[in-house]
Formats: structure tokens, C-alpha cells, sequence
């Protein structure tokens, strides 16, 4: 009964997922679902990526979070469009939390949007919420063996960006190791490494931004 | 609908949890579950506290991951009965899983069990194991916003113990916010600041959980 249940909410969740991308398509609105565990610097990313795509492209952000709006300051803080979706307990997204969140966007032009999911390594996996590509965060700091303990989100995923390089000296994370997981589990993701306080690594990761946007729009 | 079958659900969870106090009370046993985000250093302090208690109690592990066994072996490497349970995608433990896993120890003389949950600062909130204490863990690299973004799992918690301590110089990380959040949200919690790695801040938490044992065995 349990498992009926489960594929049923999944199933609806899918059908309002494809709506979400039917809607981001009429407006050419590129969309990516950003997730990574609690403290991955999933905030601090998209400051740095926003300073680095320096008006290339209009972004808007959904910030996910059980409480509070700590994110959403900081992207208003940036005059980013900002809508905070509190789940009030809630481990993830879904599709229609997105539906919802569409609204605070009507007025603004966007080129892309970011949804900043929940920070959870486990349940934020399994939800389409309609974007065009998934990319996980890890943080350095969080060590190199997150991939074999939570394989199902890097599995899931179009890019894996480490965050946080700066910590390398201070830590035992061997990126090569982390590199070989993430070979195994999605041979077709990308891999960037940054610092996104100083900025370190985020041109490779906006001109990807960039092109696979390009290349999702112009698709037939 | 929904919310009735998650309340029953929690209802038959808080009498298996029960069943698992009575079953650990019997033997003497007492009962930690520790949580925090995936990579927040949970083995890490396990072995660090280990090391430190040095043989004034006897531990017992149970491992919680979504896959894999590498807590499990770490635990076996310093001669530490364990149990490895993988929950394959399942983001938190629940008293069920616990009662399972209790059997592996039926041949060892514990005088505290520690449940190292899976890695998620969401899920493992609603699920009492039958645990004496909850203690939560948070790595410094994660930052000083967890409290007021993930509020129920601090405030639900005995204990709050802030790792990595070494890395404050490389980090913002502003640890008065953190005690000043914590005391708001859970009054009567202790905190300690620890680097496991290096054993520092580790003499206070064994002392705590030693007393805490003896009163918590000795309550009638």
C-alpha cells in the first residue's frame, strides 16, 4: 500500500514537472535544479556564478529551505527576482511547490532560472521539478566518500560542482578520488572545481551555463 | 489521507521505538543517536570519542547509509562491535531498522550504543529510535545558518557538538551566532566544540556522556 502510494505521488509529481517545462519553454527560460547537502555553499555558488555571468544572462532564483529567508536576502541583495518557498518541514521540492513559486516571476525576464533545492543529499533526488539539468554541489569539506554513501543524486545528475577548494590544504578530500566516483556513476557529467568566495573556477562553469542553455533552447 | 497514514506511521514507529528502550534498559545499555548533514564528520568524532573514552565504557555501533560500508569498516578497524545498515535510499533510520539490527549485538557486552544516522538534517528529526539522548552535529564548514534554516533537528536535540574546529580560521564561521541559536532554540542543550581529528574539545563530551549514563540508568 505504502509503495502504491509513493508511485502515485511520484507519478502526479511528473505530470506537474512536465507542465513546469512546458512553461519555461514558451518563455525560453533555461532551468536548473541546484542541490547538494546542508552548508555545500549552494548560495555562495550562485553569488560568485551571478558576478561572473555579469548581465551574459538574467537570472531568477527559488530558494528552497524548511525555515527562515537567510538565502532569499542575499539574492535580493544581488536585485536577483527571488521567490522563497518554505516547506515548513519538508526534506525536498516538488513540481508543484515550482507551479506555485511561477507566479513571482511573471514580470521579470528571465534567461535562466535556478532553484535552490532544500539541502539534502538523499530526498531531493528523487522529484523532477521540471528543470533542464540537475547539478549537485559537494563541498571539500564534506569528504570524499559522499558519492559511494548517496550514489542515487550524482547518478541523477548533469554536473557535479566541488565547491570550496580552498580548503584542500586543510582537509584529506582527494578530488581524484571523488573524480573516478563521479566517472562511474554519470559518465556524461561534467566536473568543475571552485572557490566561489574569490571566484576561483566559475568562468569554466558559466560558459558551460552558456552553451548547454544554447543548446537546450534550440532543441527541436 | 495523506497526513493520517504518516501520522499512524509515526504512531507504530514511537511503539517499536519504545520496545527499544525497554530492550536496551534491560540490558544496561545506553542509547545516542547522532545526526547531521552527509559530511559534517559523524565517523570522525566517533573515533575521536573512542579513543578518548579509552576503554571507560564499551561501545556498540550501528552505521546508517543509504549504501555502501565504509563507516562500518572504520568501526570494525578500531575493534568496535558494529552493525551496518543500508537504508538503499531511505533518508533516515527508524525504530523498525533499529529493533533488526539489534540481534548483531546479542554476543557483545555494551555499555552504550551509538546509532550514527544517515547523513540528512531534515528526516532523521520526526523518527525517535529509543534513544536516551539525540546529539547533533555540526561541521564549521557548513556555516553559521544551519540553526535558523533547519530549526526542528537542533531543537529536538540534547546535545550539540560543532566540529572541524580547526577550520574557523579558514571560514566565517561565527560560533557565538551558533550558541547564541542554540540557546534559543533548545535551552537546555549542551554544546561542545570539538576537532576530532586532533582530539581537541573530546575530554569534555566523553565526561558529559558518562554522567549522563549514570543518571539516565540510575533514574528509576
Amino acid at each position: 500500500m505504502r509503495i502504491v502510494a509513493a508511485k502515485q505521488l511520484l507519478k502526479a509529481n511528473d505530470q506537474l514537472a512536465s507542465e513546469n517545462r512546458q512553461r519555461l519553454a514558451a518563455r525560453q527560460i533555461f532551468c536548473i535544479n541546484l542541490v547538494g547537502s546542508p552548508g555545500c555553499g549552494k548560495t555562495t555558488l550562485l553569488e560568485g556564478l551571478f558576478r561572473q555571468l555579469d548581465g551574459r544572462l538574467s537570472p531568477g532564483v527559488i530558494e528552497g529551505d524548511i525555515a527562515g529567508q537567510i538565502d532569499a536576502e542575499r539574492m535580493d541583495g544581488l536585485g536577483v527576482p527571488v521567490v522563497q518557498i518554505n516547506t515548513e518541514g519538508m526534506c525536498h521540492l516538488d513540481a508543484n511547490m515550482i507551479a506555485a513559486a511561477w507566479d513571482g516571476f511573471s514580470a521579470a525576464p528571465l534567461d535562466v532560472l535556478i532553484i535552490e533545492n532544500v539541502g539534502n543529499l538523499v530526498c531531493t533526488a528523487g522529484y523532477d521539478l521540471g528543470e533542464h539539468l540537475r547539478v549537485v554541489v559537494l563541498s571539500v569539506a564534506e569528504g570524499d566518500d559522499k558519492l559511494i554513501k548517496y550514489p542515487a543524486i550524482f547518478q541523477r545528475s548533469d554536473a557535479l560542482v566541488v565547491t570550496k577548494r580552498d580548503l584542500l590544504p586543510h582537509t584529506n578530500f582527494d578530488i581524484s578520488r571523488v573524480r573516478g566516483d563521479m566517472e562511474r556513476l554519470a559518465p556524461q557529467a561534467e566536473v568543475f572545481e571552485v572557490d566561489a568566495l574569490r571566484g576561483d573556477g566559475l568562468a569554466e562553469l558559466a560558459d558551460w551555463l552558456v552553451s548547454r542553455r544554447q543548446a537546450a533552447l534550440q532543441a527541436p
